[in-house]
């Protein structure tokens, strides 16, 4: 055993259950396994979910930041590293980068991470995690920041649907997961248009906590060059807004 | 290394961010753990992926059964064993074992695999993989096996709901993913529900492939007991058939 690590590596196997219909790794994957990565290295610094709960917290992903420059291949092993760049009271800063079987970078992820009380639903303030400074990395990710978003309302051209968050929409923190939020964006195109477009960046931030049996508002905005801005709402609250841009694909059919 | 092994066994930590409201692993995550480690099995015996596809064929589940008596804790490690029960030219029968940190059993599984030619999506011989017959193993499953399934038609008393298959709700072999058939059901009941009850059996049996954009209808017939025969069909077909017992639980809201 050495000292706690600043940085942190897992390497996973791409199955084909796993996969999407055009043999690539889902960016819903890519979040997945970002959460879990995160989840592995906080616990390895003390700073994970038992730290936490002991105090009534959990952390829980306020903005993320996916690129994909390529997908790994089906059956193929791949390496998620992660290391924090940032830390103060409120947030925490955590990069991602994603390296093929070969070694070579093929993705990049930013998010930004806060507590809440688990009670109160509240922001927590992380001060009793100061020790977390020391583990902040010199490494660099050379994906750029998350911009300011865009917010999307009923307009003319603004594409619209509705969908009621059901019981497996909802995780540990009783609140719509990540995923889900990402599904219900990528959703808004059908199976021609990603034979034909992949995803080359995500970009979410969360707002608001949806809950079990609300009705969720789903906007999508064309921005031009293969970009669109989205906001998921219910009622009066804005749950989050994203920013999507598609790049070309040609998906040849087995 | 050693000769192939006729079992094989994966150890996981069940993260906070991949657990249900009620602080569980969800049936869906056991069935998803449960495809993967039969994947890796799969793969270091020959049989995998690659061996399948060089004579275009894919491995597709038909029939899943899952008992779980406990979920793992959160934040700690489980363990899914594999092996092979039964082989012939048509399906593959494999089982599996759940066992907590301390090497409890909490969980079995059964299920059964055919292969499809994918571009003919039809069942295809598995004479090529005789050798398999090799790796039966004689380790016993305790869970009874399947029985023959109750149709579920519109009928007084049954609850019906529709779902339209998005993007999402698709995988590598281009039809709606196992995962997903089982949301839809457990989708039938609220949070309350959940927060006393929780799933002990999952049996699902897939019977035509659902596809994109179709549109499913969903029933769900009470059989007593905490036991429900459900149905998912489209058009004329009946995609699934499945049979779900939920036991008592207290959930403690934190």
């Amino acid at each position: 055993m050495t000292l706690v690590s600043k940085e942190y590596s897992h390497t996973y196997t791409l199955t084909a259950g796993e996969c999407n219909p055009q043999a690539m790794m889902p960016v819903t994957l890519f979040a997945a396994r970002a959460i879990e990565v995160a989840t592995f290295h906080a616990n390895s610094l003390g700073a994970g979910y038992d730290r936490l709960i002991s105090d009534g917290l959990a952390w829980v992903l306020s903005r993320l930041s996916i690129e994909m420059y390529r997908s790994p291949e089906v059956n193929s092993q791949y390496t998620l590293h992660t290391w924090i760049e940032g830390f103060n009271r409120h947030f925490s800063e955590r990069n991602f980068e994603m390296t093929d079987s070969r070694g070579e970078v093929i993705g990049h992820a930013r998010s930004v991470w806060m507590a809440i009380n688990i009670k109160e639903r509240r922001a927590a303030d992380l001060a009793m995690l100061e020790s977390l400074r020391d583990s902040v990395s010199e490494k660099v990710c050379p994906m750029d920041r998350m911009t300011r978003f865009v917010p999307v309302g009923a307009a003319e051209g603004v594409e619209e649907s509705r969908y009621r968050f059901r019981y497996c929409d909802c995780d540990f923190n009783r609140h719509v997961n990540t995923m889900r939020y990402m599904e219900l964006l990528l959703n808004c195109r059908d199976m021609d248009f990603y034979d034909s477009h992949r995803v080359g960046r995500f970009d979410i931030a969360f707002m608001h906590e949806a809950k079990f049996g609300e009705e969720a508002t789903v906007r999508l905005a064309d921005a031009g060059d293969g970009s669109f801005n989205a906001e998921i709402s219910g009622g009066d609250v804005c749950y989050s807004r994203s920013r999507l841009r598609f790049v070309d694909l040609k998906y040849r059919k087995k």
